[in-house]
């Protein structure tokens, strides 16, 4: 069996970890946290950062494949061990594009994807150039992740709040939906996509706070978001998971908002309600095997388990046993020490084939749970 | 979070483990090979043998509760850990009984639990004086596992074949198939049921050679076959898992045939087609939490992946790929090193809805994957 390195050991490698156990796939996990989530459980875990030239460098050495559970890393050393012989999926070359926000944007556009209007900015000024584009949203070119690095400008008097780094403004949408495709492709060039879902964002931390699948949307609109995710798959050529998050205009049009070249938030439920889960697809991809089923058995919503605001420390859970009692709750811990507030410790899956007793559970569950300090 | 213990490091204690990384459970395991499957990806585990005795004493001081995946395990130790406060589940004086198929045969009988007659035999003499009782399948008391310890005695001319030791003659049923219920009990007293399974043995191996989930047979038989394992289970008063597998005969009784007393063969569907998988729920029940809903949400089939007759040596997987370009096809493997004929070395588990095309997957995927050295 080849050996895997997986550049983070987050959540998501966490159990991208217990997805390659079923096909006893070595992974070997690179992390600068020597507590992070993966740490206990990777058959080989190195203590070091993803984003220094040498440590990626060496640590890739002895990998068959190398890939990626956070796309902030350093593409150097990925470009080195591509040239000399590795497989890296996603490729450097594809995390470039998406690193940057502002090429990110660049690219749809040149490739005729949907996506709102922007302007590239450079500086304040640039922003206060275009005061007749707001409202819109500031996003930071490099660096942000899970909320970090967006800022909405509704008008100029939020002026101050603006990036002063390289960083875009795009055009605020007024959205029916926002709603979301997991596309998979591996190197023979096959794709296949995850049925729709619906995300619900936290009015304020720009995190996914609840996620219905499927999304309720028409045939026409599941297809049509299909066709964008496979399209933008197939355009930027990634060997691995690309997670589309799209608008739903109210008049009924889809437009990229952004993507992610890897395993992501808007994919966690796959485990509990599709045959085949996100994790399991992303080895599948890079490691050049057919692609699994990725048809949802069971109506799924999801909620992020947030560090409760106000507590700092070592995390406690409450609750656990009355979640536990609700048939179809199904909580997962990230098994992170430090509870911060607002800090995604884990996630909760809720099954329910009743779509209303599904609301009621995820409303329910998360009054139940709580990670405190 | 409580730090569980765990006897036993093959592949139901590394399904165990997975499960448990969902609520971040912190689990120890002890085996005395130190390649076994949980070796690389416990987060501790300590080489030594379940069988001994100060070894099984040391390993239970620092966990709050004891579980197994072998029942075969040194209960001398197991019960000087309860008497000093510990959690051992299942109980040692289950696994007592359960140990013993001479003890758990009689048990049966005790508490009117429906199985098929038998003879306790102490020697050859004892068989030799029963052989009216023939066709009978001749069992060891101690020391049977996965296929080991049992002997079909057909007539006179068998009692070379019969076992010395004290053992068993139970009358050989003209069954019409194999069933099996696993059912969970927790120390609140609540008890669930997995859905009836039929289960297809080797006809030389005496090893599960395929299961169907849920089996072909009447509600009336699957009501009846879950309130006899949950009978079973009540009246042993075990906290865990209780894996009761039954003969249903050609005029609609069903019998018990023997239990055991944790996550079993017949259950490792339920990982990919019940909302609450049987390693799960063993969890829950050893943890004293809530268990889960057991429902299937799809149709299953299961093949044992054993080693091909004929190698020995570093196990190799032949049609890996082309089983996983099957849809509905999910191998597991179990990480061990070595294969030797007929060795479990992984399993199958298929789903589809329909269950003609299920069973031509079955066997194409049989045909198809082969472990070889």
């Amino acid at each position: 069996m080849q050996k895997l390195g997986l550049l983070g050991g987050g959540q998501l490698g966490k159990m991208l970890l217990q997805a390659a156990m079923d096909l006893d796939i070595h992974v070997k996990s690179l992390d600068p946290d020597p507590d992070a989530p993966c740490a206990k459980i990777a058959p080989e875990f190195v203590v070091g950062s993803f984003l220094d030239f040498d440590t990626v460098y060496q640590f890739g050495q002895d990998c068959d494949v190398i890939t990626i559970e956070i796309e902030n890393v350093n593409l150097e050393a990925l470009k080195k061990l591509q040239a000399e012989g590795k497989k890296v999926f996603p490729q450097p070359e594809v995390l470039e594009i998406i690193q940057d926000k502002r090429i990110q944007k660049q690219f749809y556009q040149d490739n005729n994807l949907p996506t709102s209007d922007f302007i590239l900015t450079d500086s304040i000024e640039d922003i206060k150039q275009n005061i007749d584009f707001l409202p819109a949203f500031n996003k930071l070119g490099k660096g942000g992740y899970d909320g970090r690095g967006v800022q909405k400008l509704s008008s100029e008097a939020d002026i101050s709040l603006a990036f002063t780094e390289p960083s875009l403004l795009e055009k605020a949408i007024d959205f029916d939906k926002e709603i979301a495709v997991i596309v998979a492709r591996n190197e023979h060039g096959e794709i296949k996509t995850f049925p729709t879902v619906e995300c619900v964002f936290h009015p304020v931390h720009n995190l996914v706070e609840y996620l219905f699948a499927p999304a309720e949307v028409s045939t026409q609109i599941h297809d049509e978001a299909c066709k964008i995710a496979i399209e933008t798959a197939a355009k930027l050529g990634i060997v691995g998971l690309l997670a589309v998050e799209m608008f739903l205009t109210k008049d009924g049009q889809i437009l990229i908002n952004e993507v992610a070249p890897r395993t992501h938030n808007s994919g966690h439920h796959t485990i509990r309600a599709n045959h085949t889960s996100q994790f399991e697809q992303h080895l599948r991809a890079v490691l050049g095997l057919p692609l699994g089923d990725t048809t949802a058995h069971s109506k799924a919503a999801m909620v992020n388990l947030l560090g409760e605001d106000g507590f700092t420390g070592e995390a406690k859970y409450q609750g656990m046993e009355e979640s536990l009692s609700i048939s179809g709750v199904y909580p997962f811990l990230y098994g992170k020490k430090i509870t911060k507030p607002f800090r995604k410790m884990g996630h909760i899956t809720v099954v329910d084939e009743d779509l209303e007793s599904l609301k009621a559970k995820v409303s329910k569950v998360k009054e139940t749970l709580k990670v405190v300090a």
